[in-house]
């Protein structure tokens, strides 16, 4: 039998919760993992940069429900650290594992290469942007420290750090005495009384709504919500993180709210309403942060908190308050009166020599998805001119909505094929956000993957444009689709009119061997309509008025 | 007149100290400032990504004293960490001024986009990169704050971090009270002391050799120590990071000495010296790491502390000890004895059809360089390649040979071309760091910028290679010459015969209205000779056998 070692039990950890694959770059503090690793038959995904490996298992861990990461000590991990953040932000269960100097070699006395200001900066670093972290530099509780920090990330959903000494990987080390446990603190006499109280609120309300936040998803309450809606009859919004959280084909559906930012039907249909129950949301300035909610009619639970109107309760488990609301609640299940039909369904007539505007890309776009598909938008208008789309059954929808870093789509579309390479995966992206990680796109021809590849091309920094322009707007003009030569695959399109458009929509549905690209030109002020609304209301934040 | 406002302030004090050139990207929260710097004619270099807009500016800093990065908060801010550590841990002067979320949306009670954990994450994590930071939340102290920061870079020559609310950009803000001080500690004394004890040590020393490192030029005492050198008539030897750190025509050097990583003649001279003196060199793994010296035997001076055998002085100034030498040591001055020639001059002769290999590619490239050339690679070969060539007179050669990230090479080209239009810049960079951050090379179209690029193309992390071969080694192969197609300009070329490399290096040659790109096919395995003895020892570190 093969000894336990720290090296093989984090491995059998990572198993132990379906996680068989890790994406990474090695190092020399890395490569005795990897090679174990590799030995023990994980399934590594190698990236051209450690920002696209991090931004690939974040998209990883929101189809999977959880992925892992594994890099070499500073240069590698120190690379991750904004994706990381955006994974803390939006709650993407993250186990970042680091290589690191060995224990044996912490006092030789020199300046080990990749080390900043001592031993511990990068795990100091990592506290921030983590719910848990460890070193591993003891064997007695290597193990135990692994289990907890892993049930830490599950139970949180935040990004956790584990950083493995070179000299570890091989050591021997005990089995944990106990089963780690991260207390949960339910107060089941709180929980009763709030739901009496939101149960009162409601039944009270002539026209209540739900909000329904990216919580949902990351709890797997999906059943429990839909068991919801389907006793209720209530109508439901999304926030824009929490878009396609269950099927937008859902008859109770009428939009995703994004307070000002998003649809006036949708805010009109919210705003109006007597009650508003906002289930597992993050109250961000971009999604909520424009909305006129009055506190008093509204509910607000989550992972972390439960308010009513100005009040809160604590400890209670937003599974179990769905699950009290659905039970009170079947009684006043009604028919559903006067939701919004958000989504015109307007017909899409090509006018085939039409330079492309965004909205009509958006439009045509919205066609050209079918049931199943997973779509990845980059921050800018890829994200805004999506976010209204009504998509069809079992979509799955990701963009950084909140912490909105660019460069997550394509090495996220690289993670969601990982995950599953049966999906038909596309990503929109602007001109920006592809000069930021679109190389990745080299992982589809190493790893035979083929998403679709929109880039929006408007020259520039459009979403900066409309807060306040300047040359630092402007970027270099790439001829995106022929990206295919430097990487070796692929196919490229070019876009210019409606017409190219069709032609290309075409090609890319038949091309199923390989990468598609397709470069359509924009005009660098056009604008979808959503941000227009939110550069109006993000200029008027610039706290200056020239 | 103008007000006096803390963005004019901030932008007055750059100029101050001779910085009109900001490398960067914008965002919401950064963006009054950037149209306040272009309004005030500061130089914004817009980069693909904010890695390479930090790399850029480190690069700029070792060339020009001093260099400036603005970016966005988190998503901008956090994507540069690696890099600042990198010039933290090599000693870049760097000043980095981060946008962040107003001083009045600050209690919104909303999560603000790109927020991590609470406001204050960056700030927290940078504390960790950096010798002084500050938030300017207040216009009474922001102008000294500012001065504070500013000075303290200067003194250290490492990263300071300047956090700009963006409501304040156009604040009011008062003039400091009084000027920054950085407290200096000279102990004149000690330093007396020193002098004198260092001096005997070298008198009573048959053969004395010096070390020289990176803080002769950070702390620009290149004149102070060519003056120890005359009067002295001692040899020399340079650190890998002090490479060039003046001039290798220099009769008295004796080569680059990483012990036994380095040439071995190297080694022996020095370690065969009865006293060695070290002046301004980090203390590393990779180039003292592997050295056998008799600490008894040893004067180690840096900018922070002197160690003279067991013992240490403090607050002895670096150019004050080196000045104490020159004058104490002028009547030693004696023929130079036995330094060896460690740079064989041997003929270089054309083997048409033979495929390149990275000690014969080196050799021609050495041939290459002309003086004044700046010089930059990246980790891997292109730096252990490279290391022992003797360049000739007032070349420059930058490398991050201690903290050793991949993907410097590339935008450091661009800052040093930003800093000095006029120096030819070359480029060498392995086809794994070229995948990290090679797409950079698209501002040399933008700048009109012609540095020459050559990509060892061994297929692979072949340095990691050696250490412990696995498929997390391979990488997929690009075109890499064909990124001229990507980015709508350049000169690419591809080399794989010893009489292709002479031809293109004849188009590089005369190719200067744009950059050149050299893809040069050598086999996965080919090493260096350095490189075979740093993954040697190297290898022996890994802490076990398996
Ligand atoms: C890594 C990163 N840097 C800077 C920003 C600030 N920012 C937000 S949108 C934007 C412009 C995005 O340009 P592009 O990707 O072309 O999309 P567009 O706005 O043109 O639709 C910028 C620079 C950011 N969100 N992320
Ligand atoms: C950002 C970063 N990630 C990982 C490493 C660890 N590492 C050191 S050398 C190396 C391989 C470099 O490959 P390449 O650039 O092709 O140069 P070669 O070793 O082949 O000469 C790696 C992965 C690093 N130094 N920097």
């Amino acid at each position: 039998m093969k000894d336990l070692t720290v090296g093989r039990y984090l491995i059998e950890s990572l198993r132990k919760i379906g996680l068989n694959d890790v994406f990474g770059i090695p190092g020399d503090y890395a490569i005795n993992f990897f090679k174990l690793m590799e030995d023990e038959g994980i399934n590594l995904i190698g990236t051209c940069s450690e920002q696209g490996a991090a931004f690939a298992a974040d998209a990883y861990s929101r189809m999977n429900g959880i992925g892992a990461l594994c890099v070499t000590y500073c240069v590698g991990g120190l690379n991750t650290v904004n994706a990381v953040a955006g994974a803390y932000a939006e709650k993407a269960p993250l186990i970042i594992i680091s290589g690191a100097p060995g224990v044996s070699e912490r006092n030789s006395g020199y300046l080990l290469h990749h080390m900043v200001r001592n031993l511990d900066s990068q795990f100091n670093i990592f506290k921030e942007l983590t719910v848990a972290s460890t070193q591993l530099t003891d064997p007695y509780t290597a193990a135990s420290e692994i289990d907890r920090v892993i049930k830490a990330c599950l139970a949180h959903k935040r990004p956790v750090y584990i950083e493995l000494p070179r000299d570890m990987v091989h050591q021997k080390c005990a089995l944990p005495l106990k089963e780690a446990d991260i207390p949960v603190y339910k107060n089941l006499c709180a929980t009763k009384e709030a739901i009496e109280e939101a149960v009162q609120i409601i039944k009270d309300s002539a026209k209540p709504v739900i909000i329904a936040g990216v919580e949902i998803r990351r709890y797997k309450l999906e059943d429990k919500f839909l068991e919801l809606l389907e006793s209720t009859g209530l109508p439901y919004a999304t926030t824009p993180l929490g878009k396609c959280v269950i099927e937008e084909s859902h008859p109770q559906f009428i939009g995703t709210y994004m307070g000002k930012i998003g649809l006036e039907k949708v805010r009109r249909y919210i705003e109006e309403a007597d009650s508003v129950i906002i289930l597992g949301a993050l109250m961000t300035d971009t999604n909520l942060g424009s909305a006129q909610l009055d506190i008093t009619r509204t509910i607000y639970a989550t992972a972390d908190c439960l308010n009513i109107k100005n009040h809160c309760y604590k400890d209670v488990d937003l599974g179990d308050f769905i699950e009290g609301l659905t039970r009170e609640l079947k009684d006043i299940k009604r028919h559903l009166i006067d939701t919004i039909e958000v989504h015109e369904e307007d017909d899409f007539e090509v006018i085939s020599d039409n330079s492309i505007t965004v909205s009509r890309f958006f439009k045509r776009f919205g066609k050209f998805i079918r049931p199943d598909d997973a779509i990845v938008c980059d921050i800018g208008d890829s994200i805004f001119g999506s976010i209204n789309l009504k998509l069809p059954e079992n979509t799955i929808y990701l963009g950084p909505v909140f912490y909105t870093s660019m460069g997550y789509a394509v090495p996220a579309a690289i993670g969601i094929q990982i995950a599953n390479r049966n999906l038909r995966t596309i990503a929109v992206v602007g001109d920006g956000a592809f000069q930021m990680t679109g190389h990745e796109i080299s992982c589809c021809v190493k790893y035979g993957l083929n998403p679709i590849i929109f880039i929006l091309n408007n020259k520039g920094y459009t979403t900066q444009r409309h807060l306040r322009e300047g040359s630092y707007n402007d970027i270099h003009n790439w001829s995106y689709h022929l990206i295919t030569e430097l990487v070796g695959g692929g196919l490229g399109l070019e876009v210019n009119t409606e017409e190219d458009l069709e032609i290309a929509l075409e090609k890319a549905q038949k091309n199923t061997d390989s990468f598609t690209i397709i470069n359509v030109h924009t005009n660098k002020h056009d604008k979808s309509d959503t941000l227009h609304r939110l550069t109006t209301i993000f200029s008027s934040k610039l706290g200056c008025s020239q």
